[in-house]
């Protein structure tokens, strides 16, 4: 495919004709690059829960696959129901799981017994394919606001993102990243600040990782940074992914991205999500009613890195008897969201302009 | 005196009629109760830059007591000279380090040099003593702030705070801390949401150890989660530090601190900083003019915790050739902030507010 992303590293794949799956166990990186084989829906279950892979696009492909798996053990209509629901628990944000899980189902449900794993395998196949598809497109929709700022001041275009919302959370190009990776490799000069992203460090551990992957320079701040950074003049924009978006374009994301959008308005930088429309939850008017998951307080109290004899390890980091809640989401309001970069273009995040963009919705 | 602070640990103390002080190497905390005894000025310097100890008001103590320590060696102009110097470039952002050379250096130049060391200690006696006096008043205004939201609704009153402005930053009761310290020794019941304060966690290493040595119900956050409390409406209101504020009411504290004060503005929560008036910096007309400290870039790539062995360890968080950029504090700009606590009461944070109620600056 053209607009197949060149990274030698890839979140999820399906060798061909096989019945099973290889994702990156994302929770070994940076410090190693280890692969992991999904064979069964228990398994596809067990990765997204526990975040071997994480990040919106990426668990509603491997939600898909985990869908075709069960079925591909037992395909009547009461296996494809349990499967369903088993898979659907495993993240509550996430509007993209929900959405390749239904799809798959509608997809099947017509179909014999017989016939289903086929159809849901083809099913899960066509939705990775057009995760990449939509991600290239937000690429190339995004290197329009890259070059934008490149046109009015010299130097690298510095931009900030929170959390990965980058290959590692899709199934190629990522949907924040796209525009960075595909503008880096037209040689616009950019300056990525990462934004760590504790607890679960994926600016640190995915974000920095990707970025040197592809050679694009980048720094890593502690989450609080950010608005001294923005106060500074020292960043052009921000942009992030998204985990779900409400119709009227409140942007539930990452924990701690609320807080970057406040301080990019409080200095006049510009803020943006990159939203593949099936990340839109077209049943929801406002993010106030989306579910934010809250994990485990472990996340919060310890931290897990490589020691100096190269294990990694979980050090705690609070006295014993500590207790931590641990949101993992936050809502962006609207009314701080420059704008919405999806697969048909740039838009205002308001009710309007988004069913403007998504007739059929 | 009445308003010692009854803990049963002091970050700094004197020894009756020593010369020398003993403090507590909080690099060691929350896993280990480290002390650690300070004999010559080099030892208060690098204690100072390596932040066995930290705080505002503490730096300047310990720099008080390096300069007395200088002064028992060589009390001559040259080396009153070279001690303060070398001190003041410990830590450039914390203006109480300054101005506690400064007012011993005044008070031991009128005398002979045979005479500047008694001077000096009896000076730095006098500024730990009174930094004690001034953070007990910051508590007895700072309550009151409390009692009003206890007053409002039933339950705890749930504060926010960020680093560690406790007895930790001081020489007793803390900064941000003496209104929760002294309310909870009267009975009212709190609720403290603890910001762990990356890099360096001050919050999950510091403030949650204080608050459990003295039985105050405590949650540790990260620090991208303070926005969606607030979002919430689970926060009532915000104390912090501050390590120099400018005469128009601009708060220099721990990096992060101004993305709090724009959740808390945005969600309508007060947001108030404690601060001692040897904080504030009268020479200064605004907070942009506040050096910022950029430590070492190992503060963001490592983090320091307990191991399962017991161990404290230094872990890395990112790929080995990351770079990171790590401004220790940043300004929150006055408008941002509901009320500033000093020793004389709560005052609108600006100019001519801060002015009167300091009419002698």
């Amino acid at each position: 495919m053209s607009d197949a992303d060149p990274a030698s590293y890839r979140a999820l794949a399906r060798p061909a004709g096989a019945r099973h799956i290889d994702v990156i166990d994302q929770r070994a990186l940076p410090h190693a690059l280890a692969h992991a084989k999904i064979a069964d829906a228990e398994g596809a279950a067990l990765a997204i829960r526990d975040m071997w892979i994480r990040g919106a696009p990426l668990i509603g492909a491997v939600g898909a696959y985990g869908l075709a798996l069960a079925l591909d053990r037992d395909a009547s209509d009461a296996a494809l129901v349990r499967a369903h629901a088993m898979l659907d628990a495993t993240r509550p944000t996430a509007v993209n799981l929900r959405w390749a899980l239904d799809r798959v189902r509608a997809k099947v449900l017509p179909h014999a017994p017989s016939a289903r794993a086929d159809a849901a395998w083809a099913e899960a196949d066509a939705i990775a394919a057009e995760d990449v598809a939509i991600n290239h497109a937000i690429g190339e929709h995004g290197i329009a606001l890259l070059r934008a700022v490149a046109q009015r001041r010299p130097g690298p275009v510095r931009v900030m993102t929170h959390c990965n919302a980058g290959a590692l959370a899709t199934c190629g190009w990522g949907t924040a990243t796209a525009p960075l990776f595909m503008a880096h490799a037209q040689g616009l000069p950019l300056a990525v600040w990462v934004s760590e992203t504790r607890p679960r460090l994926q600016g640190s551990n995915l974000t920095a990782w990707e970025l040197a992957q592809r050679g694009i320079p980048h720094t890593l701040i502690a989450d609080g940074a950010a608005g001294l950074l923005m106060q500074r003049g020292d960043v052009d924009l921000v942009i992030v992914g998204a985990d779900r978006v409400a119709r009227n374009g409140d942007v539930c994301n990452k924990i701690g991205t609320y807080e970057k959008a406040l301080a990019a308005r409080d200095n006049d930088v510009p803020f943006y999500a990159a939203v593949p429309s099936p990340t839109i939850d077209w049943s929801l008017p406002a993010g106030d009613a989306i579910p934010i998951e809250a994990r485990d307080e472990g996340e919060v109290l310890r931290v897990a890195g490589r020691d100096d004899h190269g294990q990694t390890v979980q050090v705690a980091i609070a006295p014993p008897a500590t207790k931590a809640l641990n949101y993992a989401f936050d809502v962006t309001p609207a009314r701080l969201v420059t704008g919405i970069v999806t697969e048909r273009g740039v838009t205002r995040a308001s009710k309007e302009r988004l069913a403007a963009m998504f007739p059929e919705k």
